[in-house]
C-alpha cells in the first residue's frame, strides 16, 4: 500500500512536470500575437479570460500529449525531443472541440461560454482553421528539436491520416442522429475514427519518435486506439449517468440531444416491446428535456445498457494492456503509462 | 502577329496538358472512398451532381496549380514530379472557398447550388476539415514522386505558414464588414493575407521544388505575391463592374454585402460631402438591393474609384513582372508564365 501510494506521488510528479512543459510548448505555438483571430484561440485554451486579459480558467486533462510523452518515455525516447508532437495532439483536440461546441449547437464547456457563443459562429470557423492550422506548425517544430526530416515526414503522414478519420468520424457521428437504427457495428466503426484514431495516434507518435522497432511502434499504435474504445465507451457511460459538476456539460445532455452513444444503442435494441414503445414516445420529442432525461437514464440501466457499456469498456482496456505486454518491455518501463491509463478508466468526470 | 498566335496555342496546349494531370491527381487524391463525407467534396470539385453521379459539372480555372506548375518548368525544374503539390494549392483554395460559402451565407458558386445548401451547414464544417486535411495528403504524396524528405518538410512548413495567412486574412475580411473607416492600408494587409499569400506561396513551391538557388526561388515568391494584389484587386473590379453571366456569382453580390473592397473605400474615402451622405444613406440598409446596387456602382465609378483600383492592380501586377526579370532566367524560360499571368489580369470573370 505504501508502496503504491509512492508510485502514485511519483507519476503525479511526472504528470506536472510534463503537463508543465505542454503549457509552455503550447503557448509558445499560439503565440502573443494581438490579431483578435489568436484571443478566440488563448480563451479556448483557457489562458485568457473573454476580454483578453490574461487569466487560468481551465486547466485541460492533456491526455493525448501525455500518453504521447508517457509511450516515448517508455521506449526510451527522449520526451523533451517530442513536445511539439505531444502539441500537435493536443490542439487537433481542441480543434475538434470547438468543432462540436459549433455543430452541437452547444454554449457551455468546462463552465465556461464556448467560443462561437462568444465571436459568433463565423469568425468562430476561422478559429478552427487557425487551430488545425497551428497543429501543424506544432509538428513541424521537431525539426528544431533536432528530429530528422525522415522522422518528420512520417509524423506528419500519421497526422494528416488520423485527422481524415476525425472528419470521418465526425461526419458518421452526425449522420447517425437522426437514425434509430444505427447498429452497435456502425457504433464501433465510427467511434474508432472519431475517438480512437487520435488516442492510438498518440501513443504511436510517441513510440515512433523514441524508437527505430517498427513492431514496438506497433504495439503501441494498437495499444491506444484499444484504449480509445475503452476511454469513449466509459466517457459514453458518464454522458449519461456522470456527475454534472464534475463533466462540465449539462446533465444527460447526450440522452437530451437523442445521441447514438452506446448504451442508447443496446437499450434500444434490448428493450422489451411494451419498453420500446414507452422509448419512442419519450425519443419522439424535441428535445428530450427535464424528468424525462432521467426517466430514460433509469430505463436503460434497468434493460442492463450500463452494465453491458462497462464490460465492453473493461475488454478494451484490458486489450490494450494485452499490447503492452506484448512489447516485451520491462515492466519497469511501462509502470507510469499503466498507471496513467489506470487513472482514465477510472474517471468519473 | 502570326507569331503571337503560335505562342497563344502552345500555352493553351501546355495548360491543357497540365490542367488533365492536375484533375487526374486531385481525383486520386480525393479518392472514390464510398463515404457521404466525400461526396460533398466530389460534388463541390464539380465532379459529381447532387445525387453522387459522376458529371462534368465545373471546369476548375486551376490558377494557383498552373501558377506553381508554370513556375517550377520556368527554373528548368520536373513539373510531372511536383504535381502533389499543385494539387495541394488547389485544395486548400476550394478549402477557403466551400468556407467563404457558409461564411458568407452563400447558396450559389458556379452557377451551382452551394455544399452547404444542401448537406446542410453542420455537414459542411465536416467537408471543408476533409478537404483542408487532403491538402496535407496531397502534399505528402510527393515523397512517391521521389522528392526528398529534406524538400518535403519545408515544403509543408509553406503551405502550413501560408493556412494561417489564410485565415487571419479571412478573419479580417470579416471583421471589416461592420466597419465604415476601414483604411485603404488595412485593406492591402487583409488582402496580402487572404489571396496573396496563396498565390506567392503557388510560384515559390514550384520554384522551390524545380530549384535549389534560394534568390531564385525568393525572386518567385515575390513574383507570386505582387500577381496576388494585383489578382485580388481585379477581382474586386469584377465584383462590381463584372459580367454576372461570366463570373456566376449574383450581380454586384460585393455591394449588397458591404464587403470592403479596393473600389469601395477609395469611393467613400473621396466622395464629397453631399455624396458621402447619399453613401451612407444608401448603406444603411440591410441589405442594400435591386436599383440601390447599379446606383452605388455608378457613384464609385464617376469618383474615380474604378480608375484607381485599376491603376493599382496594373501597379502590382508590372511589380510581379519587375520579379520575373530580376530572376535573370533567359525570356524563353518565362514566356508561359508570363503569358499566363497576363491572361488572368484580362479575364473579366
Amino acid at each position: 500500500m505504501g508502496h503504491l501510494m509512492n508510485a502514485d506521488k511519483v507519476l503525479a510528479q511526472v504528470l506536472k512536470s510534463h503537463q508543465e512543459k505542454l503549457e509552455a510548448e503550447l503557448k509558445a505555438i499560439v503565440g502573443t500575437e494581438p490579431l483578435a483571430l489568436y484571443d478566440m484561440l488563448r480563451y479556448h485554451m483557457g489562458w485568457q479570460d473573454e476580454h483578453g486579459r490574461a487569466s487560468r480558467q481551465r486547466a485541460g486533462k492533456l491526455i493525448r500529449p501525455t500518453l504521447c510523452l508517457l509511450s516515448c518515455q517508455a521506449v526510451g525516447g527522449d520526451v523533451g525531443q517530442i513536445l511539439p508532437a505531444a502539441a500537435a495532439l493536443e490542439l487537433i483536440h481542441n480543434f475538434s472541440l470547438i468543432h462540436d461546441d459549433i455543430e452541437d449547437n452547444d454554449s457551455m464547456r468546462h463552465n465556461r461560454l464556448t467560443v462561437w457563443k462568444l465571436w459568433g459562429q463565423r469568425q468562430d470557423i476561422n478559429a478552427v482553421d487557425a487551430m488545425f492550422t497551428l497543429a501543424y506548425l506544432a509538428l513541424l517544430r521537431l525539426k528544431e528539436k533536432g528530429i530528422s526530416d525522415n522522422k518528420i515526414v512520417p509524423c506528419a503522414t500519421m497526422l494528416t491520416e488520423t485527422c481524415l478519420r476525425l472528419c470521418e468520424g465526425q461526419y458518421l457521428d452526425m449522420s447517425y442522429e437522426n437514425r434509430l437504427d444505427v447498429t452497435i457495428e456502425e457504433y464501433l466503426t465510427m467511434i474508432a475514427k472519431k475517438t480512437a484514431a487520435l488516442l492510438g495516434a498518440s501513443s504511436r507518435l510517441g513510440a515512433f519518435l523514441g524508437s527505430e522497432d517498427e513492431k514496438l511502434v506497433a504495439c503501441f499504435y494498437q495499444f491506444g486506439k484499444e484504449l480509445g474504445l475503452a476511454f469513449q465507451i466509459h466517457d459514453d457511460i458518464l454522458g449519461i449517468w456522470g456527475v454534472e459538476e464534475r463533466t462540465g456539460k449539462s446533465k444527460s445532455s447526450d440522452i437530451s440531444k437523442k445521441k447514438k452513444t452506446l448504451p442508447v444503442l443496446y437499450g434500444l435494441r434490448e428493450a422489451s416491446s411494451a419498453v420500446k414503445e414507452e422509448l419512442a414516445t419519450l425519443y419522439s420529442q424535441e428535445p428530450i428535456e427535464g424528468e424525462d432525461i432521467a426517466k430514460i437514464a433509469t430505463i436503460f440501466d434497468r434493460i442492463g445498457a450500463r452494465d453491458y457499456a462497462q464490460a465492453l469498456a473493461k475488454e478494451h482496456y484490458h486489450q490494450s494492456l494485452a499490447q503492452l505486454e506484448k512489447t516485451g518491455l520491462p515492466v519497469s518501463q511501462l509502470t507510469q503509462l499503466k498507471q496513467f491509463v489506470f487513472s482514465l478508466m477510472e474517471r468519473d468526470y
